[in-house]
């Protein structure tokens, strides 16, 4: 779980880590660490903890998959003088959406530092991270998934597209990874996807994106999620992509059979 | 059902209709018309059969959503020797395989007719087809889903965008526009779409397109699909979408509180 190993990570640097959980993060636990949850009508009140605490470094973990309807909630008094500024920043893909929060907190004091800071080993390096094959076919299926997830980027969409040398499969909206590859899992089984047509996941970094927050990464449950739904190997963009725990990682897809493959960043002729 | 009202409306101008089903149109029954059923084997004795009724035009109905293993199978000798051919055309998005498919039947002296030669009622006109009013929210909605659909359509991926005034929800991609709506009736059901967020679908025309196969279409159970999954509204590209049983979609939208919008085209400008 990459926030708990950030977490840990920044304790073993010696900083003393402070996890806010909002969102998805709250349904987890976080005993035994310096912690606060926050729902969406106290999000205002974070800058008063952060102070107290002297926080003055901040890392952003995963992305803010649900627009919070601030209209139907009764705020916080911080909460609600931010209210204008909220409104303006839930208008637009994540990208925009992650670059108004971080500016958020840039204003008042907080620098925002990208999870790779800290965690160096844990981006993607060109070539293969495994010794499973990558062939012709693949490579003609990566090519293809891989111009149509830039355009998506570029249109701060989505990251992640399965196709095949023919076509492109599926493509990622607001459902996430694990929803898309059960989808490809599932056309599949019906046989919507040919026997022989085998398919990449392509998950790539949006040209605009900033560095500091939600770059395209995996973990050993996308391994996972992409053996269940019989696909041949999976492509990031190499060095703007991050690979949670790394060796964890290779192992468990070599095991399974599928490659992972950092590519090198597209060139805008291609698009 | 598109095809039987072609096969009813040509009959009524005095033709001599024969249906030819493949693929997903082998699963309904064509009793009382003169019709024949080829699996994949023996797609390449469809010319025999053309040949031996005289057939001088055809229309397409739909597009080929799984491309067949041509290599699992044991063809018939027709198919077998059209195989090279059969295996090029296989190579890309439904666009490309529709116009190699059109090229193979007009080699062989058959013209290619499209729906709207033969029925040009079913043409979506601009404007609104209901009194549902499109608000400011909407409206934003539907451009922001009908760029990302031009964008998807230029690649040749999908046709289908569900988006919000702040953001793209969903992308079709083989699935079909059925499916991404089951899909969005889920998002919206787990709350990852918020309870004010109003979508819209797009339907969009590919700008490379060919107008005579695969137009962006709806039908009376798309308005039900699309009310599932709470949709304010359809949004197609006037003058190049289909409406199948235009009155009765539009009484089916304005009973469900839904518009149907044909837009114009998009000019380059705005991609």
């Amino acid at each position: 779980m990459l926030p708990l190993l950030i977490a840990q990570e920044a304790k073993d640097l010696g900083w003393q880590p402070f996890i806010v959980a909002i969102a998805d993060g709250r349904q987890r636990s976080w005993e035994g660490w310096d912690h606060i949850s926050l729902p969406w009508s106290r999000t205002g009140n974070v800058f008063d903890h952060l102070r107290r605490r002297n926080v003055s470094k901040i890392v952003f973990s995963g992305t803010i998959s649900v627009r919070p309807d601030y209209r139907s909630m009764l705020p916080s008094w911080p909460t609600l003088k931010m209210l204008p500024e909220l409104f303006r920043m839930t208008q637009g893909g994540d990208d925009s959406l992650l670059r108004a929060v971080a500016q958020v907190f840039e204003r008042r004091g907080v620098e925002v530092l990208s999870v790779q800071t800290i965690m160096p080993n844990l981006l993607l390096p060109l070539g293969n991270l495994t010794n499973v094959a990558v062939v012709a076919n693949h490579e003609a299926a990566i090519d293809r998934a891989e111009i149509a997830a830039v355009r998506l980027g570029l249109l701060d969409i989505g990251q992640a597209v399965v196709a095949s040398q023919d076509r492109i499969i599926a493509l990622e909206g607001i459902e996430g990874t694990r929803e898309l590859l059960l989808r490809v899992a599932d056309l599949r089984s019906r046989k919507r996807i040919g026997r022989g047509e085998a398919c990449v996941l392509f998950k790539a970094f949006k040209p605009q994106q900033d560095m500091r927050f939600d770059l395209p990464s995996i973990g050993v449950e996308t391994i996972a999620q992409a053996d269940a739904a019989g696909i041949a190997g999976i492509a990031m963009t190499a060095k703007r992509s991050l690979v949670i725990e790394p060796q964890k990682v290779a192992d468990a897809a070599q095991a399974a059979g599928l490659f992972v493959l950092g590519v090198r960043d597209m060139e805008d002729g291609r698009l």
